[in-house]
């Protein structure tokens, strides 16, 4: 391909928006421009390494026997109402209505519209285990779209459902995936993180999610220092403080304090002359669609569970709870949904939280709440001797024992695991690094299948309901974090298998036997499936070189007259990334080159 | 490829929505199912022959030079607004508000988004010509949705756009374009037909629609029987009528006849005792948008042109207009559009019909009217001593001429071109065909570039807007019409170009010696690099043959016993299609096989 036959508008100035390596080089090197906030457009040269990393994917899917179809983008708004998603996917869901005044959604994801479409085509056991996949466009209306296609509203999405007549089987493919994956990322040149995740508002458990480390990260990872443990913080765990000792003499009684307009913990620590670690800390929270069974709990006599569609399990739409931790940490509210078995957590109101503790705000505690079920996390178990609030105005209690003075609703690990936390697994050091997700995969079990009915005849006859999984890569994403990966000061230095092109020929002067050499030189890669760009232009080396280093192409063929006026007729040849500069004669610069980039595209 | 390892949900009956051919055949052989009305998903089977059709056009477009890009599917309001395409687009195209009140669009088209691009892009007349074209989904909010693929919602169009310095440019990119539709379709083993065509609501002029015969096509073209003339019968024109001969005796003056009652032609017709022919049916349209000058037209001084945006040219935002032509003729609504230069015209309520003619309806008439401009379609020009409407109830006109009566304010061709009418070009007998349109090429001009403000620089520093051109196939169409050219009663007979499979084997036992040829022959054939699918179900061969001739794959090899027994063992091999089923050597097999589709893909 000829420069000038293609459109490569390289800048040399950086986008003002451009905060991270990728989002910057991908426009200064031409790849990609904005159509909006969160709308980008590949240009030619972004496009080419956009389909590598979409050809890379697509073979590793067939490799593990997944079948690839293609589904609308745009998919009926009943489709969601079924599976329940339709209320608890949030804003983030672009929701449309057509001229016929029809509910549509512009697809942030696929399980409905894949599960709708098995329903109709499985009917036997024998065509289970099935692996559907999709590399399509994805769009979640972002708040805030940043850092070009790292969090853009509109991207690619390479999804791959499966259905399962057992555990087995699911937990099969579920392997087979993530091995599948591993090798997307090895082969981008990517160094990925696997790590244990919540899987949020999708639901199920056992699953992985494929991060890269990024200072931008919107992941908290938390990784230990002396194994392999690596979590999202969302989901980390560590090793639980050690049970209460048997003390020599028993904590004195529960006893009142007068502390006056002292409302916050550091107030307290000062007034008290202590620290955070002595106190049990009561929050108030809202859940929405709580499935975990209330009946019993203290204040929910009067929920009742209800369906939100036919299909939708029961739930109760609105619960408030109490949770109670230890004074220096935070609740992880995402553990504490998942105990709660909630699509929706948040902190209740002011109001709310003095309505439902009987006090001015600031006095919530454990001892004597009777208006909704608290649930403990184990640091507050494994207190001696707590400071809590007294569910009353100025008001604290001291000698607070877990067990004599209250006995929590639940008692479960809802922390947010933090830097210095020790692993769960081996007791050592647990730290953190911020990562972004590029790929997911999980077991969902009978989530969609059994809200949207999807039914097969096992060999005997009977009904059943398959088991379902699902996998998704962000190809954009993937793009973006190959070039965090591999760049420098100059630009980008692509990995042979997703590089736009795999040479560049840049003619001194593009005239005269240098330019037929160049065109020569060109036709022959071509001829051997080398793809390359030949910079035809009217402009300085200097130019054309900074470019080829900002385009990050592999191999760097320099064309001049000096070196073909040589005995031996030579062209430069150079490694973007490294430094040495070689020699190789014309004659068999075809051969070399072939020779180099093939030796890169097979390891 | 193995049958039980990919999803191919054959079906024997006929899904009651399918009404013609393609959707019929792509349901039934598991090529497609249905998300919603108008929403389709191609399952494995559809995927292969869809992505064929995608390659063969991505391959002539990269072979004209065309880039290719991949702009975003969900795209700012703001473009639409700009080109003026916000309002005229009409409720087709689905508009949608983000979360924060944003307006998008689910791109129907991309002329906006692309000439926002290349506004960015463009610097230097040394850039230029510039081609851009993506293979992308579009979505258009079709009220009734039919037919499958061939009038769905969403679906994948190419759509590329040309930027030129000059008409001469412009005009070698539309010819290397419309040469290059000619290839496509022929791959695709399509007869088209390729007619001028009115450009509607894209605007511009010199367009070429390329149409395929078809039943329930939405087009209906105009054909000369004796040349080559093909056109929309939006646009079509026909010899006109012969200019009135002066008469031996001068028509008698005007005089007005009592016509109790008598509201319509065929009324009129009956109460006169005469024909349609000698006539003048006027009739009351509102338009929309209209840029053509109208000071000094009857009526218009009320009327002031406005801007609906900053960049949108000035328009009369509503104009009431009367059209006349012979009774017996229809006004053709969007020639009637293109003479006034409006975005949208329809007919006037009756009651406007009643204050603009100040007459109970069915007694307009050209002569005295003074409210509205009136254009008088050609045949009326042409009409010697007419009858018309006298603007008032219960009365008709008689011997009314033109231009001693009353003078339109324009004269035109207006009329609607029907069979039996004569070609302009060489008088030939003119003929009617249904069509549906699979692709579109035209002229834009400065239609966006202007509204959008793209500029250049030229060779001496001037700056130049850019001419534009935009070329459409859409790709879901195209291979739907492929099948209703290509099918018989059994099934689909795929060309080779875009067969989902290139061959089939067929065992007629899945076991020993059958089954191990079976795959033997399959692995060789993917080792020459032909598409094979073996049918190893447990099926009876009479089941594998129905669903072999359903899916239409060309070539059907059948393993069985009996001809592997004989002292030359055989397989049986036969073209889908064609009737003679040969015996082939096993040893020679793949070879043969491998030069049969071949043949037909390099023809």
């Amino acid at each position: 391909m000829l420069f000038t036959q293609t459109l490569i508008p390289t800048l040399r100035e950086v986008p003002a928006d451009a905060v991270i390596a990728s989002h910057r080089l991908m426009f200064r090197s031409g790849m990609l421009r904005k159509l909006a906030n969160g709308l980008f457009a590949y240009l030619p040269l972004g496009l080419r390494s956009f389909r590598k990393v979409e050809a890379i994917v697509r073979e590793e899917m067939n490799g593990v026997g997944a079948l690839e179809i293609k589904p609308t983008v745009v998919v009926p708004g009943e489709l969601w109402k079924e599976s329940g998603r339709w209320e608890t996917m949030g804003d983030a869901m672009l929701k449309v209505k057509n001229r016929l005044g029809g509910d549509f959604v512009v697809s942030p994801t696929a399980e409905e519209a894949v599960t709708s479409l098995v329903r109709d085509a499985l009917a036997s056991y024998r065509q289970l285990p099935l692996t559907i996949y999709q590399i399509n466009t994805k769009y979640r209306d972002e708040i805030r779209p940043r850092y070009g296609v790292m969090r853009s509203r509109e991207f690619s999405m390479k999804d791959a459902y499966s259905y399962h007549a057992d555990e087995a089987s699911l937990d099969e493919t579920y392997q087979a995936m993530a091995a599948a994956y591993r090798r997307i990322f090895k082969r981008c040149g990517l160094s990925v993180i696997p790590v244990r995740a919540d899987s949020g508002a999708m639901g199920g458990s056992d699953s992985e999610e494929f991060m890269v480390e990024s200072a931008i990260g919107d992941n908290t990872l938390i990784l230990c220092r002396d194994c392999d443990y690596a979590a999202n913080v969302e989901k980390a765990s560590c090793k639980p403080e050690a049970a209460p000792q048997p003390q020599a003499s028993p904590v004195p009684a529960l006893e009142p304090i007068h502390t006056p307009g002292v409302k916050t913990i550091e107030q307290l620590c000062a007034f008290l002359k202590t620290d955070a670690h002595t106190f049990i800390k009561t929050l108030i929270y809202r859940a929405r669609n709580v499935a975990l069974d209330l009946s019993g709990a203290p204040g929910a006599s009067g929920l009742a569970k209800r369906k939100s569609a036919a299909e939708a399990p029961e739930v109760y739409p609105e619960a408030f709870f109490a949770a109670a931790i230890r004074g220096d940490l935070e609740v992880n509210e995402v553990k504490l949904a998942a105990v709660l078995k909630a699509s929706e957590i948040s902190l209740a109101t002011d109001d709310e939280v003095e309505r439902l503790t009987a006090a001015p705000l600031g006095f919530a505690g454990p001892v004597g709440l009777t208006t909704i079920p608290l649930v403990a996390d184990l640091t507050v178990a494994a207190l001696q001797d707590g400071i809590t609030g007294a569910l009353a105005g100025d008001t604290h209690y001291v000698h607070v024992v877990y067990g004599r003075d209250f006995v929590p609703w639940l008692t479960a690990d809802i922390r947010t695991v933090v830097s210095g936390d020790r692993c769960a697994r081996c007791g050592g050091e647990l730290y953190e690094k911020k990562g972004n997700e590029l790929g997911h995969i999980f077991k969902l079990g009978y989530k969609y299948t059994r809200s949207m009915q999807v039914s097969y005849l096992d060999e005997s006859g009977q009904t059943c309901i398959p088991l379902m999984g699902t996998y998704g890569i962000g190809i954009d994403r993937t793009l973006a974090s190959v070039i965090e990966e591999h760049h420098d000061d100059e630009g980008i230095i692509w990995p042979m298998s997703v590089a736009p092109y795999q040479a560049i020929i840049i003619p001194i002067t593009y005239a005269g036997p240098v330019k037929a050499l160049a065109h020569t030189l060109a036709a022959d890669l071509e001829q051997s499936r080398i793809e390359v760009l030949l910079d035809d232009r009217n402009e300085r080396p200097g130019v054309k070189f900074k470019d080829a280093d900002l385009m990050g192409i592999p191999y760097r063929v320099v064309v001049g007259e000096k070196n073909l006026a040589r005995d031996v007729p030579a062209v430069e040849v150079k490694r973007r990334g490294e430094t040495a500069v070689r020699l190789v004669e014309v004659s068999k610069a075809e051969a070399e080159l072939s020779r180099l980039v093939h030796r890169e595209l097979d390891c």
